[in-house]
């Protein structure tokens, strides 16, 4: 294997960037379902797309820390801030397509708390993306871990208003069951830009 | 940021002692549902005090970890078992907001397996509380870790059968739904428990 | 406590291989029910033997971390791997024992997709088999991790389509409800073989 010397840490912060500008489009797509008439197919395959450039991302990242001699940070925070980027985008394309396996979008309407998810997580993906590029100075990042805990808790409140509206009576059975996996999707992917969020705080204090 | 070179123990050993002593709290008021005419609203908003209070110790000891120069053991690992003990807590306010958001304490009593996983959560709250002080030493922690894995494969069984109970037609499917929600945080309450003794394991490996 | 300072790596692999070996009789045992007639109860029973075997094996490990001065690779990596391989076989048993808990093989037979799902831990098992004693050259393990993700990513998708053929209302909401339990510890039996594979992967990229 060839090692480069000369740090090149440029392009670590750069795949970061890539990987959380990916969830920035991920929840746009998510968004798009509460549009009357959305395309749920439709939203269903381009998240999948957006899912598989993220891969692509993630086993660059994996490649470059192999080849690296000197990495900016530990080699094993640089996996985990990978790898829960990669978790992020995995449960949004999950979200999307079992709306679509499910066929849960011919209901005339989802509830309103899953967009109120949804509306969380574009917001988290945001910041996100905004705080990606500041790792290499390590400076103005605490604003982002605790905005991205206080949304986290926000989700929290959500998913749970979420499955008392489920267990209401309002839905048969069946169709609980299927806006519970849902709901499960939704809600990981809220915790999981919360672990982006304390590898980046438990960086940030390494290098302190 | 100020730092204290005198190394300061002390203050980690006690927040410590002081999220377990919250433990403690959150499964005796979990108990209380047992008794006949439990007021369900008034056990969840003091779980919720509780929690609160856990959270605030947890943010104590966050900062006090970047704002101390020599640590009693491995940064990471502290922060470790203190979130550890913060996911316990969560989990144990998640049970008491749930019974009281699905209204689940309408029915003329909760199914005997579920007092029988707060009973071992109580247990592991005592034991906990107990061995908190005794990292100070490193002695005799042991037992407490053997004895939490051994509740804890109580705890295992007593989730299962209650979800044989749970699925066994006694009850209607949305109560079941609403039920096994409930069973979930208390098993994962018992896991958290279970986390928290692993890592005072490791710990105590490393140190040893 | 006894240290023996002469390296005995030999020991460690031996235990990988020997909790890796268990988990191809576990995964033998599952594809057992897919025969016509089975006999779940014994299969059951069966597959809790092997689940004790492996927790001696993975306490053996734990008490040889503890008790040698030089490991071969990381102690935390060693701790790490162990659980991971003692977590997958937790997960196979639950698979058999919810089965015989449930009384789910009542039915005339179980669905096509929870049987593509034992078939795809059985090939996880076997590869996860032939790897481990590769540890101890940390040679030609790169195809053996790629080749687990790839069989993650097949057992997602079964059992993605194992949940859409459970609510497509083919199966009462009860039996849908024991189905789901038993595909979940499925699906996590595959992801706990991801884990394994990763730690290798950790391992190998710190050892390189």
């Amino acid at each position: 294997m060839k090692f480069s010397f000369r740090p090149t840490e440029g392009a670590f912060y750069e795949l970061f960037s890539k990987a959380a500008q990916n969830l920035v489009k991920g929840t746009g797509l998510l968004n798009e379902l509460a549009l009357p008439g959305a395309d749920v197919q439709s939203v269903s395959d381009r998240l999948s797309d957006v899912e598989h450039d993220s891969d692509e991302i993630t086993h660059t990242l994996y490649k470059k820390i192999n080849s690296t001699f000197i990495t900016p940070f530990d080699r094993e925070d640089i996996y985990q801030l990978g790898s829960h980027l990669d978790d992020v985008m995995d449960h949004l394309e999950a979200v999307g397509n079992l709306l679509y396996l499910y066929g849960l979008t011919e209901l005339p309407s989802l509830p309103r708390e899953m967009h109120e998810l949804v509306t969380v997580l574009d917001q988290q993906a945001k910041i996100t993306a905004d705080a990606m590029p500041r790792l290499k100075s390590m400076k103005n990042l605490e604003e982002y871990w605790i905005e991205i805990n206080r949304l986290e808790n926000d989700g929290d409140r959500a998913y749970r208003m979420l499955l008392v509206r489920l267990f209401s009576g309002e839905y048969d059975a069946l169709t609980v069951l299927k806006m519970k996996e849902v709901a499960d999707e939704l809600e990981a992917a809220c915790d999981a830009f919360e672990h982006v969020a304390n590898t980046v705080e438990t960086i940030t204090v390494k290098e302190s």
